[in-house]
């Protein structure tokens, strides 16, 4: 019998990646799904608190211009936005509750946005980390700074820290330090950033990823490749408020743009879309920060947040089992929205 | 210095995929494009005639329902279709120059339909292949085949051959008679199919490649394995107009759906979409056969065809520039239209 490159693999694959392996049904939601002038994105995880789950987001109101001008401009739909929530009985018809974390006072931190928000709930806490970025001149997406606030329960109030918990890396190449790597894939350009942050207890200690790269747009690089963008980093505490230290093997990703993880037995799994040559995969990684492939799905909601399954060791993808992402669109201008995927 | 799993990959990526990968652009298109009422979709390959593209495809009017149970009801927006062709100076404004291929007569085998057509030039003439179906009860896709016809230009006339080209193989297991496979991945029964066939002169034979496998959709179903789907297969022939025999290292490929597939110096490329636990990937094969991944990639065009660049040796994606697809949909009723994709 003739077998053909392709169906060795797929034996292959049958031992390890069907496990893993799922396409996404993709549905409307009510409630926090498309409305004319009001941006609703970057869904947090999922939480269920008395039988309701709760999600949080970046909401923000009026048009916004990313080539304005003036500085004090909206520049972005995730600019002068404040995290609001919802809840849900069903996961699907959802009613927005307000405000959880609004943006600071005049002079503040977190003055101009906060946004891209994610939830953890730790020894009775409920953990929101996010994006935010001061009132300072241009909107400069590095700049951004992660921000920690916590509450008792699922509707606040939320206390802000009074500090921020991560900020970025200087801009550098990929290996900055690595004379190995001159003149190959990696001696690329990146600006660091600390993007879409999610917090998970993990190992005794907290691990905060976040997305650490995106690629400088500059005509005058010798070595641009198409396959780069996004990449993952990590910063690891031994407390849930800090100190948060950006791991030394970051980035820990190849790939990926926003974050979408999930625990799986005593491990993390995560979902990278959009960028880069692992793109469209399903990653594990046992440690948090050596992740390996273990499937390639073709539909990916992006800039997901999945519910928190209490059962994180029956399936690897338990975790993935069902949340909420923003479609994208052609066009870059539009009013996102927040809809629905179910892994099937 | 330290390195995560993902970079180490990242660092080996460099050396073999680069050239291999790519993100698209997606367009509109008029002439082809949206229209109220009518399908277009399926777009073959392009090709370039006395300094105008030319396009092929499947054309068909009025509504359709895929529950009828009037066997004689359009039943899909390729049922009751024909095939047509449009010319082009930009391959973004596009001219309908009507009919290339219309469906045949009454008690002919492709009386039903025509359509999914691609376009191969070989010594001077122009040679169409398609799925087409008699009008028979009830519309079973396993039950298309494929047909070929022939003209010493691309307007035309075509003329059909008086029998089609290639049947399908049975239903069955994919390995039926390896025994082996019990009760593994494989252990799946599959509907045997000759769908999107696209044709390439290589290696001084015909290469017909086609989708040749579908999933049952049957709840009985020992093992449904969820990364199943298409699978293409190809036959080969000594001359063009055949006999083609199905290759006995079949299935070539373990995912895809639509088959898009271009020559890159002394090989075949494909592009591997929607289904499949390699769905997403780029592929390369020197012997037209054994195929493996060279790159995976975010958001590839659906139902593609490129254009048949002159130029099959400089670059591995010469051949896949740029091309026209049909966009997809998130709900399953809609007027498909042709759209173009550029590689980027």
């Amino acid at each position: 019998m003739k077998i053909s490159a392709a169906t060795k693999r797929a034996r292959n694959y049958a031992k390890v990646t069907d496990d893993w392996y799922t396409k996404f049904k993709l549905s409307d939601v009510t409630g926090i799904g498309f409305e004319e002038g009001v941006a609703r994105r970057d869904p947090s995880s999922i939480i269920e608190f008395e039988n309701k789950y709760y999600v949080y987001y970046t909401k923000s109101i009026g048009d916004w211009n990313p080539k304005t001008t003036n500085h004090l401009d909206k520049r972005y739909p995730w600019d002068y936005a404040d995290i609001c929530y919802a809840e849900s009985e069903d996961g699907l018809n959802w009613i927005e509750k307000g405000v959880a974390v609004p943006r600071g006072d005049t002079g503040s931190f977190d003055e101009r946005t906060v946004c891209t928000p994610d939830i953890t709930v730790y020894n009775g806490k409920y953990y929101l980390v996010y994006q935010c970025i001061e009132l300072n001149g241009e909107y400069i997406g590095t700049h951004e700074k992660v921000a920690m606030a916590i509450a008792d329960n699922p509707h606040g109030p939320f206390t802000k820290l009074t500090q921020p918990i991560l900020e970025r890396k200087a801009d550098g190449f990929w290996f900055e330090n690595s004379a190995e790597d001159t003149n190959t894939y990696n001696d690329c350009e990146f600006e660091g950033t600390v993007h879409d942050p999610m917090l998970f207890h993990f190992n005794d200690k907290f691990y905060l990823y976040y997305k650490c790269f995106i690629q400088k747009d500059r005509s005058n690089l010798k070595t641009i490749n198409k396959s780069q963008g996004g990449r993952h980093g990590v910063a690891i505490a031994d407390n849930i408020e800090g100190p948060y230290i950006p791991s030394p093997y970051n980035p820990i990703t190849n790939s990926g743009h926003e974050t979408l993880m999930w625990k799986y037995k005593n491990g993390i799994a995560t979902l990278l879309a959009n960028d880069g040559p692992e793109c469209n995969t399903i990653q594990y990684s046992t440690d948090g920060i050596n992740f390996e492939i273990k499937s390639i799905i073709a539909n990916p909601p992006l800039a997901g947040g999945a519910f928190r399954c209490p059962d994180t060791d029956s399936k690897p993808l338990a975790g993935l089992k069902w949340g909420l992402y923003h479609p994208q669109f052609a066009n870059n201008k539009h009013w996102d929205y927040i809809a629905r995927f179910d892994s099937i």
